[in-house]
């Protein structure tokens, strides 16, 4: 049975799981040992370990040396030395690559690509631990968010491949009526063919989940892909490329369909991302290259999904200890380093309804202190939540925001139970007011959160409307017992085209999205002009080639 | 019933169509009066004739004065006068009018579109006496292209935006299992969102053909939308307007989700083009304005369609004199005047097999010459396939082409039997060498076509690749009986991104593309970026905003 027969019902279930939108996975989120292997996490952590102080194995065109640019927020010293390559000769070997691939058409595409998903989804702990000394993730959140939650991404990524290529028939038969002659018949050929060389650029905090969507969608629509990373988090993504490459060999396909180019040096990637054959590209990060990207790499479709002013407003509640419990722990998580952690709390001045009484603005500010302090300072959890600190310009901003406003908590340093480096440090929070808008209207990436007294409810749907349209959004959040405030706030989620979670008090956090259910990104504000996802992520990246002759 | 319901059958059978790629349409392309009524041409003729010198009747916003651009190359005096509007009023208007659209949901407005589809329909011989007066088309190909097979385009952009829709549920219960724990549940509603004004920007050749297909796209995923008709061919924009704002009052709608807007100006079509509320742009033009476009309007997505080089490689035939006809049929319809037309035959020097035995490159540029030669001189029919010269830079450009190369047929005014002032001309063929690569790399819209001797059929396929590549094409052409040939010129058009038409020898021409079967342009070449109709055309038209909350 070829690959695509046999992967063929976890296609079926993805296709069908993104239609209906309920929950979905075939990849347990927890790291159970009785779904993953006793030995599993031990595994992948050796894995890794063995990775440590060697050259990677990875063989491809161009190489012009080594290079180890990963320094952990751990305090690992990882010193894994990877092959930079030569721009061209990567363009070069992809373009040579670019015919064996299409010419596997798109049940032979997607076979392949499942079977290395599957292969990477046995190997979750490998590329979790990965993740987590590059990233600076908690381990429980690097397992999920490299592991299932992206993989999850990947395979809804190739299932929206297959329905947009599905949708063109190979062949079809026309035949039409000429009154009394004989008909015009003609046989029609439709082929699927990739736009051209797919470029796809890493961040530094989730170098898989924002990754897998744009790879998997490049590849499994014709395309092949230079994989990009971070140069602080490679190695979840060299140990993808190495599986895809892997599974490629072991077709008979020439490997380098899947290339990795590691590179410190920004004029690297900007070679790659204006060279005239590439034809898209996938980017996530910051706003100054992402709008770098868009402005000079006009050869080719850029996918971007960059900063934004993430908000949620405070109207009134009746679950308040809930709901303070949910957003304190929504800015705790990897310490706010995620692109959908909210940034600005919107409150009026006057205060709140609640199931408490009325809360001051104040007493707001200083009771969501207290559960953020609770949180970040509960030795049994804290760690593992706010993980570690990616870079020292997050660092550098936490120092900053603490001269700005009124501090309502502090930052201070964390020490990590099992890392004594580990660059860790917890939350700062900051009381605003309206009038502080050059402030809070800027992003501030990093586990800083702004308070920001506003005139009234009303004032701050309208000012989060205006930030939105202007700065973008990936969420959005409100708290409201008023159904006709929620209607506005929907309304003004319309207008601004952002995802809104409602009065979140459970187990879900606005910065989160789940596959197959929730649409990460709108695409439609200034944050991201793509999502994962929908048919307009993968559709445009192929074209239809049609031949046509009389039968 | 309402208007969805009541045409779903249509819709259905439309992506039913448009998912098997057989012959299909709803509406007949033979004007025969059993079909469209016994006085349904003199009716369109005189309403249209009803029109002459006096103001359109179209009440719009901002509208600063009268203006009646056309000029008919048929000489017919028109006169007809369209209010130009303040390119910022029709912006106001269009996001006044779009919350009342964005609130009609999929249904509603794909109800209402094929409702207002059905009523230009029953309008055919207006928009067809419209577009054959403002286009120089001949009266039955400004049918069948104003008309029906417009019409066509339009239900078929419908349909694929009803598609990529409809992928879309209106909501989900998402039911998380934790364990012992009660699930988490969270009900999830996804509302499909325009993403604001789009601006429509039609040719002066094919006024609805080539603009239905944006602006039918366009609406029914929630934009509200301006159609910039060209100067030149304004009428059959203004009549579809029309029909789709009397609908939209009828049903209680603002009518300004449409509204047209007529200038000769370039920096109003400029000022529209460049408004930060236009998020979509579809372009039918020419090269220079098309990179316009591209290169300063950058906040829409722009669908462009502009010029190419297309091209058709005569490697040998077993059918010589049907190949001929063919041929001249091809370089004769509408004068050479669509941007499908070929302009380059690419012969190798030495000759091609034939199954009237060899045929020199001198012999086949004689036999073709004589072909158009006779179409263009039978009294019958010259007028009717030629048409008329739609503008006098057409005019210029087959003087100057009589000025290049070796003339093998030249061209000379043509009487019109009905319209004396017609400007009208027979076509012009130029022998060229593979040498005058200036010449023939360049597009040079109309009359205009160059047979090009060239070193072996290889080089034909590998120059043709080349151009393609750099110019891009909307068609290519094949004639070989070596199934080894085809295949090469197959790869060919894969690499090249561009259809492909084979042997072509009977009733149907390379310059003609059925909706529903063909794909009218790939979107993959320089030619065009986008494709009548794929699900590329359409899902990027709209985003899902999604909204969440417990249950």
């Amino acid at each position: 049975m070829n690959l695509f027969d046999t992967h063929r019902p976890l296609l079926d279930a993805a296709l069908h799981a993104a239609r209906t939108r309920g929950h979905w996975t075939p990849f347990p989120e927890m790291p159970s040992p009785a779904v993953y292997g006793e030995t599993a996490q031990a595994d992948g952590e050796a894995a890794v370990a063995a990775l440590f102080g060697r050259d990677y194995p990875l063989a491809q065109p161009g190489e012009t040396g080594r290079v180890a640019p990963e320094r952990s927020p751990y305090g690992v010293k990882l010193d894994i030395r990877y092959p930079e390559c030569e721009p061209q000769a990567l363009v070069a070997a992809a373009l040579a690559a670019e015919p064996g691939w299409q010419a596997m058409g798109p049940k032979g595409r997607v076979g392949l690509l499942l079977e290395a998903l599957l292969r990477i989804h046995r190997r979750s702990h490998e590329l979790a631990r990965a993740a987590m000394l590059t990233t600076g993730q908690g381990a429980l959140m690097a397992f999920q968010s490299a592991g299932p939650h992206a993989q999850d991404r990947a395979l809804e990524a190739i299932a929206y491949a297959w329905k947009a290529m599905d949708d063109v028939p190979a062949e079809a038969l026309w035949d039409k009526p000429q009154g009394k002659h004989p008909s015009l018949v003609m046989r029609k050929q439709f082929e699927i063919v990739g736009r051209g060389v797919a470029l796809v650029i890493g961040c530094a905090t989730f170098p898989t989940w924002n990754t897998y969507p744009g790879l998997f969608a490049a590849l499994a629509t014709g395309n092949p892909a230079i994989v990009k990373p971070h140069p602080q988090s490679v190695l979840p993504a060299a140990l993808t490329v190495s599986v895809l490459r892997e599974v490629l060999a072991e077709q008979g396909l020439d490997p380098n369909v899947v290339t990795l180019a590691v590179s410190e040096r920004p004029e690297v990637t900007q070679a790659l991302a204006t060279h005239p054959a590439v034809a898209s590209i996938d980017f996530t990060g910051g706003n100054a290259f992402g709008r770098w990207l868009l402005e000079h790499a006009r050869q080719a479709r850029v996918y971007a999904e960059m900063a934004g002013v993430n908000t949620v407003v405070v109207e009134s509640t009746d679950q308040y200890a809930a709901m303070l419990q949910n957003l304190a722990f929504s800015l705790c998580l990897y310490s706010g380093q995620m692109c959908t952690t909210t940034q600005n709390l919107l409150v009026p001045r006057e205060g709140i309804r609640t199931d408490e009484g009325h809360k001051s603005f104040e007493q707001f500010g200083q009771d969501l202190a207290a559960a953020v302090n609770k949180l970040a300072t509960n030795p049994k959890i804290a760690s593992s939540v706010l993980g570690a600190i990616v870079s020292r310009d997050v660092w550098h901003r936490v120092d900053a925001a603490q001269g700005v406003g009124r501090t309502l908590l502090a930052s201070r340093p964390l020490p990590h139970p099992e890392f004594p480096e580990a660059q860790a440090r917890t939350p700062v929070i900051v009381a605003l007011d309206q009038a502080d808008a050059a402030i809070y209207r800027m992003e501030c990436f990093g586990p800083i959160s702004y308070v920001v007294a506003v005139d009234s409810a009303q004032a701050a749907a309208q000012l989060a409307e205006d930030m939105i349209r202007e700065h973008g959004a990936l969420t959005l959040g409100v708290y409201s017992t008023d159904e006709a405030f929620i209607g506005r706030m929907e309304g003004m989620g319309r207008r601004a085209r952002v995802a809104l979670s409602v009065n979140l008090t459970q187990g879900v956090y606005v910065n989160q999205a789940a596959a197959f259910s929730d649409y990460h990104g709108s695409g439609g504000n200034p944050a991201a002009n793509a999502s994962y996802t929908t048919l307009a992520f993968v559709a445009d990246r192929f074209v239809v080639v049609q031949r046509r002759r009389h039968v």
